[in-house]
């Protein structure tokens, strides 16, 4: 039986208390007994199941020497840094659904871990319950994993498949997100893309064993992606979806966060609503792919749950993961290679031939398919190609993109394949 | 360090060597350093890269106290059953890759190893690379499973795959296979259903922590599906895959392994080729996929070399599988609901008629839709529907399909939704 406390008890923590006596026989059956001795919060909370687990002192726990596992789910990088910071340094672990801490001191926090005889782990923080990263240190630990390209953020999956089974415009979508409860009031954190671009250096982190910044990430937001857009991708057979990626070429990080066209083939594109999913290629397997519920109470209290069993398995030891606080040296995310659906206005088509070559022109006064730069027709209606044309590009690397669309802001537009 | 033996230099064990050698590293930095001290086998590989740690005599192998791992990737239940039993109960981990082992005597063999403070872990006999058994102990341990539905079994589905896309018949699809190396000269295991029937009786095992015996599920294999089967499941937008599944209803299990037909929002439905995935819902987190290679050399070798990790990581402890020798009481799997694509024979109609309500006649006489049993048309060739008509049943259970059904063996022809 290992004792454990719970801070906040907001949404994920209560989830944590429900999950842990919910199952608690099943828990203890396949991994060892838990029991919530103290959940810390600021708030009284009267009349609930658990009221008199609730502390308002923090003292209370760290003073109680039964207490060898704490679930952190007060989310931030105040409080919660500094309490985890003083439990690790007591040898104490640390579970956490807390991606911003995760990504900001991740690394630090693991280091304290393993100078303490303790554990830092985070599963909730990327893809919620999916166990995404306990596959990379476990499952796939004999795996040079080659690149990673993932859904990881649930509100703007729901936006977009909302935005393609409705054909709600992004504000409608994202409005109808926020009503039931799956997008912040404030949801620029989700919509611009800081979200999974914070998922993303934590996973890319977690692979190359150093410390990938976020801030280091290019992202690019869903509040450009219009239905226009969505019909394009739909008359190339794919859909439009918000995805993070990075690959370890030379062993150097290059990852990127973006709208991308998602084609008919890739597992990818079935993913829909609030769910999440990465592909993993690495070497010796191939591709793999992992795919659940991406947030959610209980889904996202199950990780940390299931963090807090291995923690309370192994106590007096550290579970590692491998995360070196030296930072890795990015590769260019520019030199990503990948095709680009181009949108052009007719009255630029002018300007566009000069930069892509004849193709679009050509394109769009024969209306014939134009082998090295494809065009897209058919699901548009008539009057969409009377105002422009698109195309699909050959696979050139983001930078030869930019160089060849230099001039043209606001008279393409362009989306990855 | 930890210093390993491999038993049996075979297609996996060679892999095992080789994943360790390629990686290690990398798997040094994540999990715990691991060398190849010996590899057993009766044979010589005069020239291989590894010939030096070639020994014939398991002896030297038990005699070595620095032996704390052993990797059993000999197959079948003699010598490999001897050889584990004595290696656990010298308090010698070890991972395996041998399903038919794990499925005959995993219970008794992870009992061993709990008495004897070492581990059993066999990853790689279920779905191959994918990390699905380790889900199931370690990222899912907060979850009630309630299901489990999957493609286990990368041959068969290369063959249906091969059929859908290529037209091939069973016949040449088969023949295909074999040539390729994906099925055995002995095909039996793989398209009667015996491989994957073994894999579902082991996870089903691991969900409900007691035996669930292989001999216990109904199976049905591969060699009565027809293109006209795949022909009639297009035309319902879907395509037939054979398919593994347990649930639990009231703590039993109820298992079955049969062709089923997987409509396209199934996300099954798009794994292809010699892929697998399981598809796993549980309580807190719903829903949740894995999809990956379910066979091949390295990406096997890959699963027990992360079992490896794990029991030089855990030495002197047992990893918890929570699998006792207790048999578990099955459940009914006649009770599982569904639907059914009916084939029948046109001659067959009155007889058909009484069975089934009026629904066939009308149907077949009229061409219309009908509500309660829904006809498939339109794909199908018109001389196709001169012999025959199909019809898709609504929801039963399998004991009611089969009363409804008795009398018109050799007249009609049905597989599962």
């Amino acid at each position: 039986m290992a004792a454990i406390a719970v801070l906040g008890y907001g949404t994920v923590g209560s989830g944590v208390v429900e999950v842990i006596g919910e199952n608690s026989e099943l828990i203890a059956g396949r991994g060892c007994s838990l029991e919530v001795k103290y959940i810390l919060d600021l708030r009284d909370f009267p009349g609930d199941k658990y009221e008199s687990l609730v502390t308002h002192d923090a003292e209370v726990i760290f003073a109680d020497p039964e207490i060898k596992v704490i679930c952190e789910t007060m989310g931030g990088t105040g409080a919660a840094y500094a309490f985890t910071k003083r439990a690790l340094e007591a040898g104490i672990s640390v579970c956490t659904s807390n991606k911003e801490l995760v990504e900001k001191h991740g690394a630090e926090l693991s280091a304290i871990a393993a100078g303490h005889s303790c554990s830092y782990l985070f599963e909730a923080s990327v893809g919620g319950g999916i166990p995404l990263i306990r596959t990379i240190r476990t499952g796939l630990v004999a795996e040079n994993i080659k690149s990673i390209y993932g859904i990881l953020n649930g509100t703007t999956n729901y936006i977009l498949y909302r935005m393609e089974e409705q054909g709600l415009d992004f504000a409608a979508a994202l409005k109808e997100a926020q009503e039931m409860g799956y997008a912040e009031k404030d949801p620029t954190a989700d919509i611009e893309g800081h979200d999974p671009c914070r998922k993303i250096a934590i996973l890319a982190s977690l692979v190359c064993g150093k410390k990938v910044d976020y801030s280091d990430i290019p992202m690019e937001g869903l509040s450009d992606v219009s239905l226009m857009d969505l019909a394009y991708a739909r008359s190339l057979g794919g859909t439009i979806k918000l995805i993070a990626m990075c690959d370890f070429e030379g062993g150097k990080p290059r990852a990127i966060v973006s709208p991308r066209v998602i084609l008919a083939d890739n597992p990818l594109k079935s993913v829909n609503d609030v769910f999440n999913a990465a592909l993993i290629d690495s070497d010796m397997l191939g591709l793999s792919m992992y795919y659940g519920k991406g947030a959610g109470k209980l889904a996202t209290a199950s990780a940390v749950v299931a963090d807090a069993v291995e923690c309370a398995s192994t106590i007096g030891k550290t579970v590692k993961c491998g995360w070196t606080e030296e930072k890795a040296e990015p590769g260019d995310p520019g030199e990503l290679k990948g095709q680009f659906l181009v949108r052009i206005k007719r009255s630029a088509l002018k300007e566009a031939e000069s930069r892509f070559g004849a193709a679009g022109k050509i394109c769009f006064e024969k209306g014939e398919a134009f082998e090295k730069y494809p065009v897209l027709k058919g699901v548009l209606a008539e009057d969409a190609f009377d105002d422009e044309m698109a195309l699909v590009t050959p696979e050139m690397s983001g930078n030869e993109f930019t160089d060849k669309a230099a001039g043209l802001e606001g008279i393409i537009k362009s989306i990855r394949l």
